[in-house]
């Protein structure tokens, strides 16, 4: 998996999670993460979370952290444990970074003080790959619900460094899992 | 997935980590995980890691708190990465019961201070499921390497307690992992 | 696979043969089957059978009993076990009601006294669920063949409660048909 | 799928259910369904239902009406909804046979008058396929449960014919399943 | 496999390389390969190799020999490495005509005099089925890169005939491929 | 895929077809392909082609090159066509290197002058990978069939080169694969 932090200020609109956004955009070909910072800004019918979309539940933040994750060939459940596995990453990044025990996952969510969200997450599937969202609000200013943000209350500064340590992370641990399944004899 | 806290001390000795061990020991059908304590005690003949066995690397330790997971009818790396946010789930667990950032997690093992070893683990596959062993050291007394324990270095009294939360934590994150792949709108 | 019978009258234009139907139409999420009465009438432009859009055979009955089934995560030809294997039950069901073995089935039709048709199915696949429709004539007036009713014809009066039971039969046979894959030892 | 009716007398032990028995025994390679006549015996160090190990439940019949089934390529729960279709079309050539609904089916099981067992069956995995065993009691003349048999009770005298008819109908089935994959459109 | 030559001069576009294109073309129904000849006109945005898309690369052609294969039920991956050994197919059935080593295989590409591109090559996937696309030069007037063709470089003038053979190998190649899934033993 | 030319002379028996043969002997974990050259000589209780079992063909040659591929993670059937793809590159090589069109491949066999064998091949799987085996003969002496050897008949001296190359160019077929299954369009 390689991995990239797009420089350019771009905002996230929920069209970018398509197949191939990644190589349209950096001209990475492959399994791939990529990261960038930009408004948030999701409207329903760009939305594939059906759940949210019954509720209506909109999402909106004024400059986020973004992470799109793109592995092809793999089914959608394998992408959920994978979307999970990152948040988790990100959680003991933040952690570490701040030395103490400050960030909470709940499935595909992060919290801060165990109710303020720093993060919103989805996963889905494309006829050839699947594809992860997960975005951290630096400043969670606008956000419809209580939150929190990697700048303003974290006080992460270097958005930058930090992604590509957490998207480096990643691309380790998937390398790692791989690497899981060659070593192993199997059982009866 | 169901979960069980077996009460009788059992030894692991590596034999355990089959297809339906779970059903014939427990009467428990299909997906599982169940925990028990006892000493571990893997000869290199019982080992599945590979690596190990070049290494001959042996497994010891006198009192583990044992976990066995079986998934049916699931690949294999999607069993590795079950077994890395399980790994993740402990570690979350072990952390909020001291409050206190102490524990770290590096692929599938669990760390005490940066390098007192907490666990060992191992995901294989049966011809009908994939099978996980996470082992945590209650005493780590005799291990080969540098080692910690729930019990003698993190405090932690009531190991059935401990374990029953953390497997309902697995289970909850299964479910809730099966239930992302229902309510997502693929993309294109 | 939970099951719901959806007591509005719903006419069936085969647009409701997509994934996330039932869940936005009964908040129903997950492997499911749903059941309502109403008028068929799917046009060529809505069919997803390609041999009935080639021979332009249009579906219309005044009313029917329907059955959507949504199963996520397994592949079509898997689906098309399950839609015969319910075509089956649905057999079973009206001939064990009649007494008598007055309905014969022939892949996924269903015929009365040999040549009446009784039923429509197609089981298709969306990127995340297979789908299947089956509707059973209750009255079969208008139909473009030689057709059978439920109501009509085998004096089934209580539709509802016929839907229910097979509806229930089809959970049942669901969950023991993965039973059966928990409790069996693999040969060489 | 090919069938082949073997017609010397075959007795059934369990040690049959492996992965090219058919081959080595008919010299018929690839997907196939045979059948043949013998004593049916398999202690319980050769079953592969694990409950039935568990609850020590022995098979025992005298003479029975074997077909052994292997599919390659596909997974077990694809088998088990194989082996309960197949058990579907026993049930519905022996009503037919006997132009009254005598027959019912209860999962992988059929009876004769409600409770008098007529059937065994299993469906299981080897590495490259499926494989299914189903013997319907010719005489159930020591049978260890309440039973029922072709020629005894149902007056089936011909039971090779029976037998051919039942392969060619499974055939048939099978063959109609994978065209009913290749003439569907997909939906969204 | 079927296989069947399509004696209408039939034009290329693009829009041909869609499930069931040969079903509604030709009625033939199933795992198939057609071929026909024809003028090879695809613009981008109908081409579905997204690197040529990137880079602009049109394909055109006044005259080529095409073959369209679909097969169903199998993953990309696999219809890659079937699409390269028909493009193998293709190289040994020309060299044979000529009784001289002049074509070369690069992946999916045939070479004449290692520089004259023969052919262009694509696989892709839909909702059930792998297609692919191989375009032979008839005469490369007009390509848009070296080119040579079948019949202006390597004198090879009944097309037909030569489609035909081609098409047979690719089915016996793929019987026989599935045949050795049949025959062969697991090992440990 | 990794590759490597194991320099001491090993002889092939059949128990090398085993899953992480490569491992254990070379260190190299993952996909791989392997060559060594040394005797040939499998027995029948060691062959995995039941076919070749059943007509007692046993399996000689003085020296061979042998090629053993192990890929993971990938069903039987994706194995066999990379076999015969890998089968084909071999050929191509032969051929190249001969500048004539000497050596025919028909499936997984290599021909020299349309009669003469040139290779056995053989592909299985483990329960974590599929394995390959291809033997080239050097010197066919005591081939218990009309045979032709790379060296006595064709003239490569040089087999360690021949076979470096030959490797190479399957692991770049392989990641080659791979990539193409990422720049692809999917249609519907």
């Amino acid at each position: 998996m390689k991995y990239h932090f797009k420089e350019e200020i771009t905002p996230y609109t929920g069209s970018e999670l398509v197949s191939h956004w990644i190589y349209k955009n950096t001209g990475i070909l492959g399994d791939a993460v990529v990261a960038f910072t930009g408004p948030c800004n999701v409207e329903l019918s760009s939305m594939v979370d059906l759940e949210d979309v019954l509720n209506e539940d909109s999402i909106y933040s004024e400059n986020m952290l973004h992470f799109i994750v793109e592995i092809f060939g793999i089914p959608l459940e394998e992408g959920v444990l994978i979307q999970r596995l990152f948040t988790s990453i990100l959680q003991d990044r933040i952690n570490a970074e701040l030395g103490e025990l400050k960030i909470k996952r709940m499935g595909d969510d992060l919290f801060y003080q165990d109710t303020k969200k720093l993060s919103v997450s989805i996963c889905t599937v494309s006829p050839t790959s699947i594809l992860i969202h997960t975005g951290l609000n630096i400043d969670p200013e606008g956000a419809p619900v209580e939150a929190a943000g990697l700048t303003t209350h974290l006080g992460i500064e270097n958005v930058q460094a930090f992604a590509s340590s957490c998207m480096r992370l990643l691309a380790e641990e998937w390398a790692d899992t791989k690497r899981s399944t060659y070593k192993v004899r199997a059982v009866v």
